[in-house]
């Protein structure tokens, strides 16, 4: 299970009724932040989930509009006090902006790890003391906590999307448990993929868990053109964000000019992606009713949801 | 006549309902503001005073409730089509923060001049392509549109304090012109202190004013212990603006560790200052309601405003 928070559903710049896109995802205490404009963390205080437990900020590119508020929020998660490092994932080039941004703060009472990727996909363990992670070549790879996958996008400046993916472990079957006279104060451990031993016997997970079965997957997509390797990389989410920088078809040149999409672009790759549901967000800040232009979209993908600042939702296993 | 706006009353971290400390000044269609944490340019968007004439940037210190916002703003500004230059005044190394914040910026269409101070005056003359500034030593010089005058104050990193001084010209008086047989058409030019010809004859500024007549004074103090130099650098300001970060007086060891003042002591700074008016700002987030601790400051020098997000005033020739 998996809870998400869209803390902002604008692009770019700060208005006074609408906050960046940005979204806050909370997975078994965790929390991972995608994008941080210029006024995250106080959209943050509003939902009151907390500052301390954040592990991991994944960033799509340099431009203010999503990454200016890195600054404050890193010193205000150094005031809730945490100590755990904490991990930022960026595009190629991130880290010498990030170093920038943060040269203002004295003090941080933990540590920034810096990641610059392209297409890549990074298995992600979380512990008390923050992070593990290591790089994974199968999306669906049943280990790890979370798999994070990353997709080089279109747009001004070096961006990626990003993808996440919370592997469910096979069915346990109590009949073969049963069969190897296994006790049944271990069938958790091998439920959980652990190698138990007992009396002096090896007991393999595989001997007992039949099946593969499909994990939780969220994809967020911003800013870009409708590349080509979009629907594959977004394919099956159970929730594709996206964004909508344009509500009306008829933006289509600015859309292009700005390397950003309309709502329709945006729903023809959920239609290809074969996603569950499409949330947009990242609106221009002239258009000042997106749910107005809500049939562009579901006349191409029905299950369209228009994000707002605060929209909430948890994600279970299929 | 000067306009000033309150931008925000909050110190330390932006939240919900309070933004952070910032003034905004406006003179003659010209505009300053002093300091800039994040969220600024969307208090500026709610005050609807514009983005691109602002041709000063005063900042006090490197922290981030002072400086944050400032990247992000002048990327909008930059999106207002300013293509006059800006200065950015601040204390000794802030080119270094300013620079680090400012390198997600991909393009602005206007020059930033940098400049790094500590106790100082500079005359600012405005000018349709941006201002003109040079070193005085005289605060209360009757030429050049405007006197910014800073302070080194005390606070944990290098902070300093501004006063803004707006010159009055000498009283004109009509006698004498009529006397030296001067054209009505030419009086106004006298009277702004400029030399005019007239049937070959030149008629200097002093020869039809007398007296000197005092200006404007503003001055803006934060974040800081109350030291000595103090009053004389705010003497007889016509508004004093002045950080009340703790409005309880059992908050003095807390004023002291953090180096910013309790209500008590601002007003205290303002009695001796002998200023017409004090108005507080930079409160603490823990403190919810600092109207209630109006009496610490009010008992020591009775004209004094607490401040909030969008106080506006005008301060006139007295």
């Amino acid at each position: 299970m998996l809870d998400l928070a869209l803390l902002g559903s604008g692009g770019s710049m700060p208005m006074p009724d609408r906050f960046l896109s940005s979204l806050l995802i909370r997975y078994n205490g965790r929390k991972i932040l995608i994008d941080c404009g210029e006024g995250t963390q106080v959209a943050m205080r509003i939902l009151k989930w907390g500052f301390k437990s954040i592990d991991i900020i994944c960033i799509t590119h340099k431009h203010g509009d999503h990454i200016l508020g890195l600054p404050g929020l890193l010193a205000t998660i150094g005031n809730s006090g945490r100590t755990e490092p904490i991990l930022i994932i960026g595009p190629n080039g991130i880290a010498k902006i990030i170093e920038g941004l943060i040269l203002s703060l004295s003090y941080l009472p933990y540590d920034i790890k810096l990641m610059e990727v392209s297409n890549s996909s990074t298995r992600v363990n979380f512990f008390q003391e923050g992070v593990e992670i290591e790089e994974v070549y199968n999306n669906y790879s049943s280990n790890g906590d979370l798999i994070i996958s990353t997709l080089e996008l279109d747009h001004s400046a070096p961006c990626i999307g990003y993808s996440l993916y919370i592997p469910r472990s096979p069915k346990f079957n109590p009949e073969k448990a049963t069969y190897y006279n296994i006790p049944k104060n271990l069938w958790k451990n091998l439920q959980r993929g652990e190698t138990v031993t007992y009396e002096g016997n090896i007991i393999e997970p595989h001997m007992v868990l039949e099946g593969s079965r499909k994990g939780i997957k969220l994809s967020y997509i911003t800013d870009t053109r409708p590349i080509r390797a979009i629907p594959d990389f977004i394919k099956e989410s159970d929730l594709f964000i996206c964004e909508g920088t344009y509500g009306d078809s008829e933006d289509i040149g600015k859309a292009i000019e700005n390397k950003h999409m309309t709502f329709s672009e945006a729903a023809q790759l959920a239609y290809e992606g074969k996603v569950r549901e499409l949330l947009l967000t990242h609106f221009s800040p002239a258009m000042e009713e997106p749910q107005g232009y809500i049939e562009n979209a579901a006349k191409i993908f029905p299950n369209t949801i228009i994000g707002c600042d605060g929209y909430i939702k948890t994600l279970t296993y299929s």
